[in-house]
């Protein structure tokens, strides 16, 4: 049968359940440019607002996967993906970490869309430092070094990434069946034997309800079953940043820290958590906190950096600019808003509005005082770093309703809030 | 307030009432290029699912007027509108026979896409005529003539033009609110006095069933009030093909009949009524009827096509193959459906599928029977006119259950169904 745009568009409009086909058919012609971004827009939509059944979800995600090359590794392989938030850098310390227990970590990144920081942007503040790698180099590594932190390869996925920017415009992203599609076409593509998902919750996360976040996680795992991958989701606060540091090289020296024994406690502790996860995932029995704590998931991350031709013992690049917001009383910080923070961050030059943007490698904050913490009037309490001091304002704005201090303690909020297993 | 096109599409995507300072924006952008078609066209897809208000639909339609110039004429006029049947060739007898009885028609038409036929396709066939006249051209031939039938300015209603061709495409065409303020956004702006519509209803019309026809006739005579024009709206049978001839140069024949004095009893008395609520409206007390048989009507008809550079009197393209359709036993022809004889005419090469397509001016069909007509068997029963051959097996297949002969007549249907005045 001869399919059209239009029917296929027609039919998910008016509410039907579209045909394996179709799915095959849309997403390999819009993949080729015989479906425009128009028609894909409207389709999108029709998605949105009418929704797709997990079988119609699992078959765009083959399609999506089918539209280009899936790798596969010579050795045993494991991957962790982010929804994505505020400070979360778990990715640098994480990648070397489980390579020096013994499970190689092909982790192709993205970079950062709005309030979200992209692991490559921070990455990138390392001088020299290189995301483009080609597939060869990407193998070479994994066996070399055993982590590898890279952009997607062109060949990747191509319908998801022309229809990830195309959602972008479209006000079609927050819909669960394109969201669970998009992460899962590229992480199966990417090839790893196993795959851990950390879906975020919270004011600074794309999911901002547990409800909403335990859906999300819900059919990611069940695309990555339906699809033999070996996964596992782990729920995690993101109402609070992650860590001190949020912003490019500033994130980057916290993950060092991490590395090098210190850092800050949730980082750490969620560090250590999903590498557990990824580890049981993939059959290995480590003890990822002991092999932190020795020094090898540093000496992996030296070799990783410089594989790929950066340089870790370089100076990272240091703001033009740095403005001091003080506590206006004394008490406990009993809140800090990740989507303040966040915003603040992004304003500041850490994150870009377009995806063509550029970043500024050193631009972003330090929370100098975390939910739960002592402060006295006038102490530092979060340091705004920037290369655009016009900026400030804006950045401020952004923070105006974003801390709270208090005679009282807050409650303690767990990070880590469910994990839903294949 | 600044606007951005996601913002304005996600109002929609979650059912909210859009401002107008976002409709005009939306509008104005799109117009301007500065909101992409892929943007537009997911707005169209929130619009076909979540709806317009009648208060929205009136503002976009301001919008799309805006969008353009608004015509104006120095003598009263009256135009009439279609939504479009099989073999509706009535705006060719009914613009002179209104000039005829005093009130000037600048009507303003489409051209065909898909199985309902276009006035300017159905014109072109007379040798000479020509369908683009400036506005200067417009105004003169209504003075000196008192009737136009030619191609929308390109000044008039953009924004309707861009989003016309954009919903084709991406299956957001059969939506109220976007079709009426489609044809009501042109029609304004083309400043006729008044205006009648006539709304199709059954297989060969766009709408379907009495209802949906009802409801579409309401909003255009319901936005038509919003904006100060006199209107009304007859709803009429589009079932079976109107007259006897369906396709361009047949059609142009079959309305000269009329012209003379002569045609099908549906074309005459549908082009009397319509002719009638168009007097009404403009305010002027004539005798349709009487002016049709006086032949005054054929004379404005022969100064209005000369004005147009065609020839009244040359010979009309004749088809270089003929295929005629006997009737397989005898009775009473007790269907005959509009939507099959439409789409064969398209297939033999009347109508166009994509809108850069050309017409052949000699293709169509001559109905030698209608439906409560008696028919012997062998008899012609249709009469297939193409340029191309291979067409016929296609116009045949379209055919096949679209007619049917019983031994008893059929119940008469009448051909004015209702009349909504504004």
């Amino acid at each position: 049968m001869k399919h059209t745009a239009v029917d296929v568009i027609r039919a998910k409009r008016d509410g039907e359940i579209l045909s394996d086909e179709q799915i095959d058919w849309v997403i390999a012609a819009y993949t080729r440019g015989e479906v425009a971004d128009e028609q894909m827009s409207a389709l999108a939509m029709a998605v949105f607002l009418n929704g797709l059944t997990s079988a119609e979800t699992a078959r765009w995600t083959q399609a999506m996967i089918d539209s280009g090359e899936r790798l596969s590794w010579p050795v045993s392989t494991v991957d962790k993906h982010s929804t994505g938030g505020v400070g979360d850098k778990i990715t640098l310390p994480l990648a070397p970490l489980v390579a020096a227990c013994g499970v190689a970590v092909p982790q192709l990144s993205g970079r950062g869309l709005g309030h979200t920081g992209g692991t490559l942007d921070k990455l990138e503040s390392i001088p020299g430092w290189r995301a483009s790698l080609s597939s060869a180099e990407i193998r070479d590594q994994l066996l070399s070094v055993g982590a590898v932190i890279c952009a997607p390869t062109e060949g990747l996925a191509p319908a998801d990434r022309k229809l990830y920017a195309l959602r972008d415009v479209t006000a079609t992203v927050e819909c669960v069946p394109l969201i669970a599609s998009s992460i899962m076409s590229k992480k199966i593509a990417e090839g790893a034997g196993a795959l851990v998902l950390d879906v975020k919750v919270g004011s600074g996360a794309f999911m901002k309800s547990l409800p909403a976040a335990r859906e999300l996680a819900s059919a990611l795992v069940e695309l990555g079953v339906a699809h033999g991958q070996k996964v596992a989701a782990l729920l995690t606060d993101m109402s609070v940043p992650l860590g001190r540091a949020v912003g490019n090289a500033v994130e980057v020296a916290e993950a060092v820290d991490v590395l090098q024994g210190g850092g800050p406690a949730d980082v750490v502790s969620l560090t250590v958590a999903l590498a557990a996860e990824m580890l049981s995932l993939a059959g290995v029995s480590a003890d990822p906190a002991a092999v932190l704590a020795s020094g090898e998931a540093f000496e992996t991350w030296c070799r990783m950096i410089t594989a790929q031709d950066g340089d870790p013992s370089a100076a990272l690049p240091s703001p033009k600019h740095v403005h001091v917001v003080e506590a206006p009383r004394g008490g406990v910080l009993s809140r800090l808003d990740a989507l303040g923070v966040g915003v603040a961050a992004w304003r500041l030059g850490a994150g870009r509005a377009r995806k063509e943007d550029p970043v500024q490698a050193a631009a972003g904050i330090l929370c100098h005082a975390k939910p739960g913490e002592r402060v006295t009037a006038g102490q530092p309490l979060l340091e705004l770093h920037t290369d655009t001091p016009d900026a400030v304002e804006g950045a401020l704005a952004a923070l105006t309703d974003a801390y709270e201090i208090t005679e009282e303690a807050p409650a303690k909020t767990p990070l880590i809030l469910d994990t839903i297993r294949g």
